[in-house]
């Protein structure tokens, strides 16, 4: 067996899967001769050994814990259980990943009747001595014990003025719930202690969030041991946290808040609210200008942000944490090219240190200026963006609500991490406690979600059901409100959002990213309108044009709808004259936006029963126009409802059918593409047939495509290139892709019906069990989000496999929702296509993924 | 280039793809020494190359042929065109695999207004000199030149006494028609006519039966010159086809027609009804002595039974033909069984010689006895069998009601090569004309139809769209009839109809089969009726016990319905109570049949809403029942309704959500065989989890099982041996099959699901384009009838491979509706699954096929 015991500078930041990210950094800073309170730290080995043998230290630990707890003794001169001048000790979790989900910390533990004594001696302050005595038990209670913090409050409550009563009040109400004496001997506090972080592992809530942030489950966590500093000494004693730079702007600029005469606790629990860390330069300018050192030396070592916790007793600082601080989508982007600046770091890890999934934020909605709804409260800008909801006061209804697709608000006095699936459903989070590092601001940051906290303004009371704002107005569960998480203003009533703009550290990292990144990125786009937005956010092309989409106009939809009902080939040819004018535009203007990129328009891809009315007057009014009776229409459209539209009559199957329709696509296409190759416009229009699972199907409809293109070109004399490929989204078209690859000049993967194929789930219906199969563990990530790597990605990785076997230069791209993934960007770099395409605001994301996946 | 013409007798029948059957077997004959008159026979390569060098001959084929011509003309003393003592050549194609859709023969070429004058001379006989020529130059004008016959008939019914003036007249058709005369040169005719045969491999009609019949269109070919001998001379002149045993019955017994006097296309295309073969022995005992003795000897040369064509002429035998004749399937089997007993052939051969997927004929339908349905008239029993149908007289119109799913019964006075697709979407055939061996005979036979021939007692109307019997009752288009292949008899009405069984020699077979087969042969059977059944047809073994169809019974579905409204986990228990009695005892009854065999037992599968009522009258009575209104129901119905229920919440996603009716199913399964086990009854049940995607579900599943199974185990001490295992029809099971393999006792894969999935295709939609994608050669089989090899097959194979390397015994078997298509058992067989499962009326032939998919 390894090491299970680590002292303090015995262990280094790179230990941080055996020390867990606090224990490793702790022993960093000691290293770097940074002033840490002594201690030591238990591995997350020891950790998942307690877990595998049923609850049982491991051999050997309790020696090491013994000679680690008498050098931490003689260190700093203190016996832990002594009468006169007894060691206080905190225990602390601590994984590789910080996870609020799990047990948090014990405080002043090795406190009793006795040595509560020592503490007042050495301390020279008996309130003191009892606040810490009883806070320890109360934390210990509830984090060890597992009991309810209410009426430990309630009792502190009543008699405040007593400490000592209350330490007694406490100890009977553990005795009385649990039918047991609070343990007295610290030892045995000590080894209790260990035991809840070690078991905090596995409860519920920590599943939870590992399930949510897709942690693997078996990283265990570690258990740090260090000695007490009290914050709470008294007026030349203080706790506070702080940013190295600012975590919401990304300001290079000192960031953080501290409360005089406190534990840390109580800043990061939000219950009074502290001063910004400024003002303790006024108060303690040597501590302040030590802490100044402090955080300076430590963002060079590390090179990146960092979020500290410090505590002064005595005038005395001591560093209780340092580690990688959250931040802002906006901060993240702002410090990375600042960093670059400043010769801190090189472009590439800044590139490589951004969360691009995170950077959505960037293009997240903020609210639409000028809106004339009343703002009724404001609170701290704790996490950008902007969201209206129904006001939820509880957070199990918001996970409710927000699952059946509700937009909810969530309320709290402050959130704690039982609130952690409520935050993750809701739209926005609103706290009246709390700062901009309390639980609701860190954990929506790493959410990516808009919050608003420390709202002073508001009264909450979750029993009625509703908030009471400043001046009296009263807000109930359901009715709507809007939060401003950049501003801090809460809005009663729906305020619509506009989608916000790239900055120029943005633009700059966006050009750094395409510099590294191998995989082109392009957009989906439809319409002009939508290849502009791609065009201004940097696609190099246009991976999929939907022409469906250009159909359900609402003065396109008749024509489709006389297409559809034609009675003859004739009539159906005249209606497609119609459509065809109309697509020849539509086709010219996105060729223009794109300005030499190349286009992959798709062919018509729908059932065309779902260009039909459903509703009785509408088919009444069809029916009308059509010159045929309700019920013969009603008919066509009952003959020509399917089971399972998804695996029926569509794609190339209405091409081999209606071979009309594709030929006046093709005229569309290539008509418009010479229209600009007339006027000297580049243009490279790609054709790509929608749903082929075999070859001849391919081969069928691409010599009707080519047919009809080569006659116009020759007919107008115009030299233009086209490309004729296929989507591959049926799964016989990854097993046939070595023949088919022979014929296609690019594939597509359209991985949206391809994951449904494959799984065999419709994503229409699929919601009624997906969340089913992530509660079980079953699935890690929504497959339709985030690519299956192992099941839908392994027919990927074939296809495009076998597909350069007989083709190896074939362009292979991919223009399904996970296009603009960057996980699945990752792997798709990995499988060697050529281009990803995603919706026009995703582009951004999906460069710096694609530059990423290339770095890594 | 290889040799392009073959001389009768340089070829043998080994030679097959390069002369086709016909020429082959020419060549053979004449080595065997044999009467055959001389000629010779131009290759399928020869053809390849003219259809590819755009309908020109290739360099030296004019040399060969003139060659061969030459040689022909020295062996039989007549002279090509020689206006005294003329050769006459019949042309024929004959490609690898007898093909009615291509050109047949052109009989007395080499005729002309001279040449016939020799024939005259030479024959003594005037009237037979016209005849001749009159015959080319209608067969001549229809085949080679492509002129509609019934001109060319009236011509003949007018004047058919005077047969010189019938020439004339079709001369001068012939010129009216196409602008230039019919072509005197004999050699232009000869070229002329083997360009035909050349051109008719490629009309529409031959690529629609090649199609039909999944024949490959690059075969191309061969064409036979060869001298004409004269059937037609006289009295002492005749023609004839024969079989070496006979093709209804098997029985070993010469078999066959003829008509004195007449050409061998008299006999084939049923225009006059012929004598039975032995008659030939009273008028022409020494020819026929002969006759016997060289069908004798070819049986014995072929090992097989041969078709035989011969003509005599003036008392002088000549072969023209011998093949493998065709059989029904109860002939196939009886012979098969017979030639082994007479040593002919060995038990293997016998076996690899059946046409398995024919072998359907003999579990089909027969007639019910004793029904009291008028038979109105008889004809020949030309292919057994039993089917009723609406009277249709159009063979489009036959096709397209077939199509649409309506059973049809094409009635003809004769039919055509252009039937071929009416008679293969008709249910029967019924023609007024023609004998056993007539084109409707022959072809329904190897269609496996029922087929009544040369039925005199009606007359055709197909202009009036009637026929009318003998006593004058009129049937009309619509009316329905039922046909008896087995015995000619024509019915008026629909009689039902029962399978018949399987007799003596099939059982002898079957168990041949057992003894050679690799692959084990299961059925399946949903209930302890079925099981019968199969247990009766030597199923070795449930494949798949569909457990929902128990649950649609008329007393089962209410407790069904209770269980999917109940509103709380405690009533759906109760209806499940309900449901565990029932299942209880049909799993009792199904162990209990199989005795000893194992059984898989499919857990619940469909979505829970095929289980409710859709039409407003049984909601309203449901909804009484269950105490709610008719709008919540509706609404609950509703809601339930899936856009693409083929992909939605059925199989084991239902099991994650309602883990109690899997733990219901489980009590029913292992308390059944614990039953059975107590009365020391043998059973193996095997648990099978549908619908499996990922190892997750699996794992998740089958804990549930085997908890409740080893519950109850312990609990009633019973040693019981169960698997737990999955079923492969989703792709992405297939592609986790290494991990999935790990864990499962047994993978069976569902490849209807599997097909539907991997192509994209619903079975409850497909048919609108399926029938397209078949005329248009993208598909060359229906996927859902044989498995699709180079797609899904290949996700198959893939899967097998890859669990296996994980779980090198794991028992794989399939249960789909391909467990019982002789052409995926073979690719099963190839792939090394351990069983196949089919319907109980499958087991005989998937036995079969699985013999003979280990014998090649």
């Amino acid at each position: 067996m390894n090491k299970k015991v680590y002292y303090f500078g015995e262990g280094s930041k790179a230990d941080v899967d055996l020390l867990g990210g606090k224990g490793a950094n702790l022993n960093e800073m000691t290293r770097l001769k940074i002033p840490v309170p002594p201690g030591f730290t238990i591995t997350t080995e020891v950790c998942n050994e307690y877990l595998e043998n049923r609850h049982r230290w491991p051999k050997g630990l309790d020696d090491a814990v013994k000679k680690n707890l008498e050098t931490l003794e003689k260190t700093i001169g203190k016996t832990f259980g002594d009468k006169e001048n007894p060691l206080l000790v905190s225990v602390r979790s601590g994984a590789k990943i910080s996870m609020p989900g799990m047990m948090d910390t014990v405080l002043n533990l090795g406190l009793n009747d006795e040595t509560v004594q020592g503490l007042i001696a050495a301390s020279g302050n008996e309130r003191f001595g009892w606040d810490a005595y009883r806070r320890f038990i109360q934390m210990f209670s509830n984090v060890v014990l597992g009991m309810d913090m209410e009426p430990f409050n309630e009792i502190l409550e009543e008699s405040s003025d007593d400490l000592r009563a209350v330490v007694k009040a406490y100890k009977e109400h553990v005795l009385y719930r649990l039918g047991k004496p609070f343990p007295e001997s610290p030892e045995k506090q000590l080894k209790m202690a260990i035991n809840a972080v070690f078991d905090s592992w596995n409860t519920p809530r920590a599943i939870s969030y590992r399930t949510i942030h897709h942690i693997d489950h078996d990283l265990g966590t570690a258990v740090t041991v260090q000695a007490m500093v009290f914050g709470n000494m008294g007026e030349t004693s203080g706790t506070g946290v702080a940013f190295t730079r600012n975590p919401s702007t990304g300001e290079r600029k000192f960031y953080g808040e501290f409360l005089m005469n406190a534990q840390g606790e109580d800043v990061v629990a939000g219950i009074r609210t502290p001063d910004s860390i400024e003002k303790l330069e006024q108060i303690m300018p040597a501590a302040y200008t030590q802490l100044v050192g402090i955080y300076k030396k430590l963002e060079k070592h590390y090179k990146d942000m960092q979020d500290i916790e410090f505590t002064i007793e005595n005038s005395q600082l001591y560093m209780l944490q340092t580690r990688r601080g959250k931040r802002t989508a906006k901060a993240s982007v702002r410090m990375a090219v600042e960093m670059v600046g400043e010769g801190l770091i090189d472009k590439k890890t800044a590139l490589k240190r951004l969360d691009a999934a995170q950077l959505d934020q960037l293009l997240h909605p903020s609210l639409a200026p000028n809106h004339d709804k009343p703002v009724i409260a404001k609170g701290l800008p704790a996490s950008p963006g902007a969201a209206s909801g129904k006001v939820v006061f509880d957070s199990k209804e918001a996970a409710e609500k927000g699952k059946s697709g509700e937009s909810v608000i969530l309320v709290r006095k402050e959130t704690s991490p039982d609130d952690i699936e409520g935050m993750h459903s809701a739209k926005g989070i609103l706290t009246a406690t709390g700062g901009m590092t309390s639980h609701a601001a860190v954990v929506a940051r790493g959410m990516n979600k808009c919050c608003i906290s420390g709202c002073g303004d508001i009264v909450v009371n979750p029993k009625a059901k509703k908030f009471v704002t400043h001046d009296g107005k009263e807000i109930h569960e359901g009715d709507i409100i809007t939060l401003d998480g950049t501003t801090g203003e809460v809005i009663l009533g729906e305020v619509p959002t506009i989608k916000s703009d790239i900055d120029e550290n943005f633009e700059t990292l966006l050009s750094w990213a395409d510099e590294h990144a191998k995989l082109v990125v392009r957009a989906n786009a439809d319409t002009p309108k939508d290849a502009q937005v791609a065009f201004k956010f940097g696609a190099q092309g246009i991976g999929l044009c939907r022409t469906e989409h250009m159909f359900f106009e609402s003065s396109r939809i008749p024509v489709m709808q006389e297409m559809i009902l034609a009675s003859s080939k004739e009539e159906r040819v005249k209606a497609l004259d119609k459509l065809e004018v109309m697509q020849t535009e539509d086709f010219r203007g996105i060729f223009e936006t794109m300005n030499g990129n190349p286009c992959t328009v798709r062919l018509l891809d729908p059932p065309l029963h779902e260009f039909l009315p459903h509703k009785q007057a509408d088919i009444e009014k069809l029916a009308a126009k059509a010159g045929m009776t309700y019920e013969k229409l009603k008919d066509i459209i009952v003959a020509m409802t399917e089971v399972n539209p998804m695996l029926g009559h569509r794609g190339c199957r209405l091409m081999i059918t209606y071979p009309e329709i594709t030929e006046m696509q093709t005229r569309a296409i290539i008509n418009a593409a010479c229209d600009l190759v007339e006027k000297k416009v580049e243009v490279h229009p790609e054709i790509m047939i929608p749903l082929v699972g075999t070859l001849e199907e391919f081969m069928l409809i691409s010599k009707d495509i080519n047919r009809v293109a080569l006659g116009i070109l020759a007919e107008r004399k115009v030299g233009l290139q086209y490309k004729v490929g296929t989507m591959i989204e049926i799964p016989r078209a990854c097993l046939r892709a070595k023949a088919i690859a022979k014929k296609a000049d690019f594939f597509s993967f359209g991985t949206n019906d391809l994951t449904q194929m494959t799984f065999g789930y419709s994503r229409d219906d699929a919601g009624k069990f997906i969340s089913d199969y992530m509660e079980a563990g079953i699935l890690k990530k929504d497959p339709f989000v985030s690519i299956d790597v192992k099941g839908v990605g392994e027919l990927v990785k074939m296809c495009v496999h076998e597909g350069r076997k007989s083709a190896p230069k074939l362009k292979v791209g991919v223009c399904g929702e996970h296009g603009g993934d960057p996980d699945s960007i990752n792997f798709f770099h990995g499988v060697g296509l050529n281009y990803v395409s995603c919706s026009p605001y995703r582009v951004p994301i999906a460069r710096i993924a694609a530059a990423q996946a290339n770095l890594t």
